[in-house]
């Protein structure tokens, strides 16, 4: 079930021969380096597999420097892996046949902040904390938020969401043009700062979701928002995961337009009381947030108390300050870590299927039943507004059957996702523990025209090889 | 000038094969046709320009049909056209190397509709107004309008917008998934009935927009909004366009969630009293709506007045019935049929250009400054809340100065709309018109990109040739 491990066996090392890292030493100067520390740090992320560091790290400061380093692992035929923060689930960073790491975090630039148009322009290393950081004083934010304070280039490889993308969309529908290196080396400009075009094919979109495959994003032109006028965040507590679920589907379908509805069960927050001291009930949850003019939110607050009582919600709590709202999301933020030190020294196994809501309930009141009768520690939290929730299984790395048991629930989920029209990822992105899924769900004339595509803008398999689908 | 007739000129014609057609009649019977009336109608859409109709028309009624066709086509090496309701702006439409032109207007079932989830999913020949027929009743809509009464699968191959796209955006944001023919003739599902993904490539959003070029869409899920439950629609004449303009850039600044927002000079007004006898007063008017609940849209309507007052517009007119509100973007819909009609014989140039919004009054005063210089009858339009607008050159077929006079005035504003970092077409597409601004937007390496695709996924060039870009 190591299915990395798998993987590796059947792809060849290629390694940075030593010519190449001469020039790259020559070019970075110390900003290449060998050292064993740092490329272990970058040759693992959040995921639970191993899998050996790259060969060489490079710390790249500019779309010239990445240019560069691309046009030398082309010259040599030699893997090149992106590297944000690290944050990936799905073992996207892995350097399954080594090769050349290209750490984007010195690019950590916001170039050009235009609020009349609502767009801003960074460096492909900025994080999402550090964007919102620089576009306060305007008034404006940017909504997508992973748990982790990824950087916008790793969210924008994995088509990232997060607890707004049910109002805002998820990196799919933010990103308005890119600086891409291609595989050759090459410098190329995709989208505008018009908000829509219909100027051929979509360039913005097929890079956004590649994880790194298909070339290097370098620079992010993204859209803003104005912040609302009104923001209230309110808890509401449920007598079971299924009625909680049930008002969501309930908001959806009236169109309500809720700015984040998120669904935690017992385990989760009771990992957030106690890394959080939050002292919430134990008791299934939703954390929710409303937007709009203090008229609009007081109505969309009302309507919801209204839907959630006809469900058995009760214990209405709302979060009236910013400093209150903040302690509220920051906490939801740290679900994934707050739940990995309730059991020391485990990796968390994280599932994340997506389903057209009205078989959202369905499809966890059965997950729920399965994940119980295992046994195995867990948590459940759900950006359920979209019909997207997360397991995460909290595993003993020592026990090869915890990850067994782990990995069979896994793909009973995905596969229970499927049958009900849903995708076995909804933010994650395939990486290397989901390829197997892909081709359940795309078929294999969907993923051979992703082949085709790879193929094309990338003939010697150097950007990121061995994710997404095998070559 | 005639850019169409000179590019045809490099295109050697491909026609269909006498074994190629015995072959469809077999298949086909009837539903084949080579008459030449059929074949005319098919060789022409609602650009200004001419070229030599397709050898044969086939008429679909499934996915199955159009893979029957396309895989004869690739094994003749024979161009295949998708054909809706020929109302493409662009040429996408024309037979520049001869071919096969493929009808889906008998594809025109709404297979499923799944209320409960806000999706739908339909054959490639139902029309947005058929569709919207067709769910109604379960008090839903869908937003996307272009002018015309297009198909879904030609709104979908342009990534079409109309007046809703401020607010509910285009094709490219409603489009879950879809049914393809690639050009190997082989049925491939992309997306599916989640309302995210990060699942591969985005293969969805590489088909919208492609124009026919790299497959043939046969059936579409896309996503549906409820049925607001107050719609307030207004008109408001301004003392200039740039007053009206600098209106709207203040309302999208400062984040009202207008529905429409459509922008009508003098011209266009002054059509569509003579078309629909609306009894518009002629000056230049914003024509707007307001969706959310009953509370929310009169906020909105409150705000929107106020900053319009500033800019001196007046005469807000409300049309509160659903009577009203229908006549009022009826008649918007009919502004290019209308305009035409002001001059009999005339052929439309349409212009399409999309800036971020900060740069938008400045384009359109210089615009319409040069085109009041130029003397040739022409309007303006424009979804404004968006940056995009069309000027149309209503021009005399046989006067060929007219046509030039149309055409430098067009790349000029192009031009105007690249130096403020917009785009060519904001939802027109390419087609056959605007290769040349393609290469100027695009770039020479994003372009490339575009070619490696679709010799990647074509490699025949046998769907829709000829269009988007030169190979």
């Amino acid at each position: 079930m190591n299915a990395p491990a798998e993987l590796a066996a059947h792809l060849l090392p290629r390694p940075v021969p030593p010519e190449m890292l001469a020039a790259l030493q020559e070019h970075f100067g110390a900003r290449c380096s060998t050292a064993r520390a740092v490329r272990e740090q970058h040759g693992r992320d959040e995921s639970p597999f191993d899998a050996p560091p790259p060969d060489a790290v490079v710390f790249c400061e500019s779309t010239a420097d990445v240019a560069a380093a691309v046009a030398l692992a082309q010259a040599h035929g030699v893997p090149v892996i992106p590297f944000g923060v690290g944050s990936s689930l799905e073992g996207a960073l892995l350097a399954v046949q080594g090769g050349l790491s290209l750490d984007l975090s010195r690019m950590n630039q916001v170039l050009r902040i235009e609020p009349e148009d609502l767009t801003v322009t960074v460096q492909a290393g900025v994080t999402r904390k550090q964007l919102n950081e620089a576009i306060r004083h305007e008034g404006l934010f940017f909504p997508i938020d992973p748990g982790a304070d990824a950087s916008l280039g790793g969210m924008a490889a994995t088509r990232a969401s997060g607890t707004n993308a049910v109002r805002y969309g998820t990196m799919k529908d933010n990103v308005l043009g890119l600086t891409v290196v291609t595989a050759a080396g090459e410098v190329v400009h995709t989208g505008s700062r018009a908000r829509k075009s219909s100027a051929g094919y979509d360039l913005t979109r097929l890079f956004v979701g590649s994880e790194g495959t298909l070339g290097v994003m370098t620079e992010i032109t993204l859209k803003l928002y104005p912040l609302p006028e009104a923001i209230s965040a309110a808890v509401c507590h449920f007598p079971s995961i299924d009625a909680a679920v049930r008002t969501t589907i309930q908001l959806i379908q009236l169109g309500v337009p809720i700015a984040r509805c998120e669904l935690l069960d017992v385990n989760a927050i009771r990992a957030l009381n106690a890394h959080d001291h939050l002292g919430l009930r134990e008791s299934p949850m939703l954390l929710m947030e409303f937007h709009g003019s203090p008229v609009s939110v007081k109505e969309q607050a009302e309507t919801v108390e209204g839907i959630a009582a006809d469900f058995g919600g009760e214990g209405f709590e709302w979060a009236t300050t910013p400093e209150a709202r903040t302690k509220l999301w920051t906490a939801r933020h740290h679900a994934y870590f707050s739940a990995l030190q309730t059991r020391p020294g485990c990796r968390c196994v994280t599932t994340d299927t997506c389903v057209p809501i009205s078989r959202l309930a369905e499809c966890i009141q059965e997950t729920v039943a399965e994940v119980d009768a295992s046994g195995l520690p867990h948590f459940i939290v759900g950006h359920v507004g979209d019909g997207n929730f997360h397991v995460g299984y909290l595993i003993d790395p020592t026990l090869p059957q915890e990850r067994e048991t782990a990995e069979r629930l896994n793909a009973q989920l995905v596969a229970r996702a499927l049958r009900m029209e849903g995708t076995c990822t909804g933010e994650h992105g395939i990486g290397l523990h989901k390829m197997g899924f892909l081709i359940d769900e795309a078929g294999a004339g969907g993923v051979a025209l992703m082949r085709d595509i790879k193929r094309a803008l990338d003939p010697k398999n150097i950007m990121n090889p061995g994710k997404i689908f095998a070559l």
